[in-house]
């Protein structure tokens, strides 16, 4: 293993909101807001879990601007330069509030009690199992069971495989300190993709019938990968779009309510792009690629499955909260 | 037009040899070397040319070494580092040898005068069509017309528009300073593969039904494109395996003796990915991509044409000039 590997730091805030008092964070809806960046897969997922779950009441959302400077995630979108429901300009207020003497980095998603306006937790994997099983009061009628008690051993498994390989495979590859380390997480990512095209050839979802929290880490990464880990990061042995069946699949969910609102292709496009100086200097943001087969029917269907299990596809997102659509982006000349 | 705009420096050498002796370099089997490098665009026309017309025996070939160093191409794969024919270790040499005082770029391709070891000339667009013309006393037996007089005005205009906006069309967008002059090349650039995609659609070669200079020009642009262009230079609205009548083409020309066995694609993408540290400052070169599409069936035979019009195809290249096979590289790992 090359030295010059590329090592993603632990999350330091690890609290968890329990719903039977066992920790200081207790579920209640109103208390906390979600921050995310658009851009970034890992806020992502915690954004469609969310949306699938129906807590957008329960949870708000603050969106943080895609390029940080050098003070980190920023909220430069809101009037004023701040966040209009915790007041502070920048998330790194958030995190010196619940550790005054933090040195590390500042990442998203971020879940910041408002009252106290402290960081509670930022770390990712935890934060949407818990929107499952911790929040369940808060769901919508017909909320869909992304973590299904039964599945959960084989929902870790794959989650497991596809957080090393893929999610921060891309990672690996992209901020390799050499090509030793940048090949053997190039070849190990295409393996993967390789064995999840087969598994995902006669089966709707990678676990069981359903939607669960394993599809929803995938697709954080597929939904990137064209626009953004095939040049920028050097993943390019093949596009998403010559993987017939990832494609299909990442289209299929794409298109599923939930998914699509919570997706920004221009965000995505100019945090990394604008973001990543040490791999991309001029700071230029390529134009491609064309977007549009990301709404051609995918033809999944008549794989069976059944999306949303027992439960019901989610609303529209509330007022204001919807990611712009392609046909906007495209419209927009983005 | 963006200030920011990549410039083209115009050829300083711009001497042709001649069958008539209206030049101080008269045609000469044996006298002059071509200077190349299997990376560049520019330099593999004229190899590709060479090789259809035959002349392999009449001009020889120096390859330089993919990664150019502060004193541009240099003879590194030669033993002791030095051309074997010329006995010169840079090329820039040559250059100085034809004029001292020469303080401007160090191109490929270069033509050389052995006897004197001066450069004669590097004016890419004159070397090649001067192979068809001038050279054709030494021209093999069945050798192709590659620029016939009746169509060089539709050659040339057709290779006017390609040069613009294909051909230099991907450097003007990767090297572009600024977001605006980027995104004028890359629009430019697929409005253009748009009009060529349609105008081959249903003939074999662009101009005439034969091959000529203009298919030579469009090719060596086209089969760096996904590994090259695509990716480093941001060229990504589309990958070249997803323009299917370009692809088809490429691949009808890759597969045809005289092409393929002048590409390499290992020094294409070292050269590229090496060298421009300014907008690839890790140097690390991409693994993709999958370059075994090139072998595959392209159906462009239905459509007529005849390749090599009433001459032949090139036999195999002298022992030791053709480029590593795909096969090969694949082998090698690379």
């Amino acid at each position: 293993m090359s030295t010059k590997e590329f090592t993603r730091a632990p999350n330091h805030f690890d609290a968890r909101i329990t719903a039977d008092g066992s920790s200081p964070w207790p579920v209640e809806p109103g208390r906390y807001r979600l921050i995310v960046s658009r851009a970034c897969p890992w806020a992502s997922r915690a954004l469609v879990v969310r949306r699938l779950l129906g807590l957008e009441h329960a949870i708000s959302v603050g969106v943080a601007d895609p390029i940080q400077d050098e003070r980190s995630w920023r909220f430069t979108l809101d009037p004023d330069g701040r966040d209009p429901v915790l007041g502070i300009s920048y998330l790194h207020e958030a995190y010196h509030a619940a550790d005054p003497a933090y040195a590390g980095g500042i990442s998203v998603p971020a879940i910041v009690d408002i009252p106290s306006g402290r960081l509670v937790t930022n770390d990712y994997p935890t934060i949407t199992t818990d929107l499952s099983t911790q929040w369940r009061a808060c769901h919508r009628p017909g909320a869909p069971d992304l973590y299904p008690e039964h599945l959960r051993e084989e929902i870790d498994e794959v989650n497991r495989r596809v957080f090393r390989d893929v999610n921060n495979g891309v990672y690996r590859a992209g901020f390799a300190g050499d090509q030793e380390a940048y090949a053997d997480a190039y070849h190990r990512l295409f393996a993967c993709l390789d064995g999840l095209s087969e598994r995902l050839e006669g089966r709707r979802y990678l676990v069981g019938d359903t939607i669960t929290e394993a599809d929803i880490r995938l697709f954080t990464t597929l939904v990137r990968f064209d626009a953004v880990y095939h040049g920028h990061f050097k993943c390019n042995k093949r596009k998403l779009t010559e993987m017939p069946v990832l494609w299909a699949y990442a289209r299929d969910l794409y298109q599923t309510p939930g998914f699509h609102d919570t997706v920004d292709f221009d965000h995505i496009k100019r945090h990394y792009y604008m973001v990543h100086t040490d791999i991309n200097p001029t700071r230029i943001v390529p134009e491609g690629p064309d977007l549009t087969g990301w709404l051609t029917p995918h033809g999944r269907e008549a794989l069976g499955g059944r999306p949303f299990g027992d439960g019901t596809p989610p609303g529209p997102p509330p007022p204001g909260e919807a990611a712009p659509t392609i046909e906007e982006l495209t419209a927009a000349g983005r």
